[in-house]
């Protein structure tokens, strides 16, 4: 193996950048050449290759998003454009390539692997959802921003007993959204991984107001409704009016924190010595702080579990 | 003057228990009681007073919200409801009202100072809305709150090559929207002191993909339509798919900037040096760094003036 | 048991405030009375108890510090101060005791627990340096505090082309200056877990400016020597000019992240639990995301290893 | 005029790079070209200049330091360094010239000045001593960034009964320590504009504790003594014991805010426009919220005031 690709696909999530670095620094490192694809997959079936030294990542570890850009392609899902892509890897002279990404970007990952190409996939969202990793790059950033998020409408909420609903992302899971939920001292959660029942969250702001708390937070995880439904729903149900802030995109931005930028380095460079070691299609993991590899399929046959004890905390926190 | 009362009314802003703190530490110097109004004018009507000290105004300057909580009344609005206050007030043996929010708020202060009763007021809201003063309490804060956000969505829009549409704060005033616009490097701010056009801004855009920006952002003030009216608009003329972000109530958190913090403390000891003088019926302001006082009708009689130079800053910046 | 009592000793942690609420609310929901004792040992020892009900633990969560106060106390090392403390808790009819705080905190707790009282610790250091627990309360706030300082000072050295030491806290132990280097893109850590070296630094730097690096980061955990004795070292040995900054006592403030205000809450409820299940003289540690219980004492009789890959790591990152 | 160049001088303050890139764009604007001097007037000696379009100034408005480095310069000093830097400005065709820095920065401008090569100065320091603007670049992200770090400090400081001092920079003035002694509520300032007077503190100290008060801040201006001097003194004087804290070089990282963001464009880009007028030897000030001009020598002929209303109200405060 004597040259090395790397692309980030998907959403950006704050860490990407201390991960391409990783990956530039350990290829040097190992008397690799790197190459950094832009846009994605899009980049990688048109070619558009930079080369990367150790001075291109100079100054990023700290930056968010990612310098190399993101992209979504429906082209790559298709024989002809991963067909391209092969061709362009060849013709660069690539005999590896790391991708760093969501599980969407897995997908695409190893239909390249199945064609022979060596690929490592990075798990790179802040979503979380992502099986075989405790964490994903990215998610105890989102984690913090969102904190700080609801942490500032407390103030205002507290000063108004309000009723606030906060929307987080999180795709299909509630992994974001549980876990800042306990964090922020809300009093209620809504999550995929549950029925959603509103009687019983109109139960529990009633039960509250009758408590003299001058305050109800209810943390929306994006994949169980938009936060102006629920709204809705709980005026139409007990004539309550909430207030609501959707979260969104805040959250991929910002400086990674120290846990993900070291979790980005970690990975980066165990992703560039699994393609040494010869593996081919596998994702890295961070599993009780140790690095391991897990087949890229696994992202998507596994559904990862929440921690449901948390939820439970959250009931016994709001006696 | 022996006893004086001090609420906060209207939305909440950054520096408000500051100014809180320095009413009552500047009454207890001067031997006056100081007693705090709970719920704006709709506590001032019920009586629903406590008594202040120096320390239950300790640890309270940095944090956001007030301590005071605040409210909208409609009652107030009415004869029968200022009557009420008046009762309470003098029931209490209260000789002088600081009343600390917006133009809202100060429309109700003169009525109750037209009575006869002192009543000062101190400009506290993000909107900066507020004329006899260069800056209101929590206008600093609130631009410093946008300006990292948008900078924390700068990452996620620049990864993706993406338009973005960022809506604040602002009722029917642009001051926000045009500082955060200036200081974000944004490509375009909507106001609602000049002229919507959508097709200049739609060139705009077209102009700066060409230049191969890699994001395009839109500063919305709320006052001129909603962030989701303007995606919509876009689309609809232009064919370009925005983002959009909705800043919200994030702009009224947190605690409040050193300046903001300042200008609260400065503003709450003048408004008791002003009772104390005999003053009445008037807010206090900042001008060119100096504490002065106008009339509380210069609230809504005169409007205050966008600083139209920074508009063509913009203009300069995206060369 | 009835009635339980919760006391913070040693350093101050960022989370502390999330433990304490915890341990309230969860002995509330199992029916217990919940004390508060204020100013560690020293208040243990002079019946310094105030009862904490829900709401004397609401809207702390998210604040730095001790609402309980922390102290050191000789006289709680002597047989005196202990039976003191014994007296107070009978008086008051308390049956167990939370400690919250590091592994001198410890040492008294045993001592108590030697008596026959039931006490658990939680571990709540900034240091990181308890063995039995992956990470302490407060660990990953510095952290992430570290890390924004020396983001700070990387711009000015940036600028000015400059040799920069950063000394951070950690007693004995270099957890955090380990982290802490990594995440910051350190040139060079300084740690007591290995053999300091002069000239091996000496070497690194002038290998660096043969690179033309615009700065040189060296960061010094506490425990080896103070910062300005490192730059008299390099100054005597090489000639090399340095500027130093002392995080100190920075690192203890501030909001707990989400990590810490989590790990906190889950402590702080399984503590109570610990004390319901009968167990006595434990500390709670979180394991592989697990909470578990050890004995108190293996927190100075173990050893807590230092993770050296990230040293190897920071190695290849300086390629 | 044709070609200017721009330098960053002294030490480094937030907004100089949206300073830079404000001359950069406002001079492409008006049709010139621009040259960036790297390394400041040492940089000017030896022709170390770059061009710069609008794109090598993208991405730079929010960020720390100074992209140009900055350097201090003995033999710019002297007749001969002097002559160096104008014969580099001359074959580099080199028509004008901005200077970002502080005073020790103006007095070398205005020497070139006085050869007749039109120089303008910008202020930026975070130290704010320099006369003719009410404000300089970075002195407002200072304050914050100083306000931030005593928050933190007050956390621990509150958890432990602790009397602390913070030095804060400001060189031979007071202004940072004030303002961010009032807006910290701390408790006492120590600054060179005042008589240095050991036994008042220590009376304050003493009337503190009596009050019950759990912490005790001093704010210590760098320019009146080291914190480590302040602390030996009071416990020779009246045995206290005082932590301190060294906030240093941390005061001038980190983005700039809003304020000191749009105060460096407007005055980046009068600047140029100063240069295009004909003005030389003068520097741009913001007073009373307007740009204005004034000789390059009012910046030490002439000695900034401190508003020593402050001072009063923090007693006030104090009460």
């Amino acid at each position: 193996m004597k040259r090395i690709a790397v692309l980030t696909s998907g959403g950006d999530a704050p860490g990407m950048n201390a991960a391409i670095r990783s990956v530039v620094r350990t290829g040097l490192y190992h008397g690799l050449e790197v190459l950094g694809v832009r846009h994605g997959y899009q980049g990688l079936m048109e070619g558009d290759f930079i080369p990367l030294d150790s001075r291109s990542v100079a100054g990023v570890i700290h930056r968010g998003g990612t310098i190399l850009y993101t992209a979504r392609s429906e082209r790559f899902k298709t024989l002809e454009g991963r067909d391209a892509a092969l061709n362009q890897l060849r013709s660069g002279s690539v005999d590896g390539l790391v991708v760093i990404g969501g599980d969407g970007s897995y997908r695409g990952a190893l239909k390249l692997a199945e064609t022979g190409f060596p690929v490592v996939g990075i798990p790179g969202t802040i979503d979380n959802d992502i099986a075989g990793t405790d964490e994903t790059i990215g998610y105890d950033s989102a984690l913090n921003t969102a904190l700080d998020s609801i942490r500032k409408l407390r103030d205002t909420a507290s000063s108004h007993d309000r009723l606030f609903i906060v929307e987080v992302m999180g795709r299909e899971s509630g992994f974001l959204a549980l876990e800042v939920a306990l964090a922020s001292g809300a009093e209620c959660v809504v999550l995929p991984e549950t029925q959603f029942d509103e009687c019983m969250i109109c139960d529990q702001i009633h039960r509250a107001w009758d408590r003299k708390k001058d305050h109800f937070f209810i943390i929306l995880a994006e994949g169980v409704m938009g936060a102006h439904e629920l709204k809705a729903r709980l005026e139409d149900t007990a004539g309550y009016t909430a207030r609501f802030t959707v979260l969104g995109y805040l959250l991929r931005g910002g400086s990674p924190t120290c846990y993900d930028t070291n979790l980005a380095t970690r990975m980066g460079s165990y992703s560039v010595e699994m393609l040494l070691d010869g593996h081919e299609g596998v994702m890295i993991g961070c599993v009780d702080h140790n690095m391991m590899i897990n087949p890229l399929a696994l992202a998507w046959e596994q559904k990862k579990q929440l921690n449901f004890d948390l939820l439970e905390l959250m009931r016994i926190m709001n006696v």
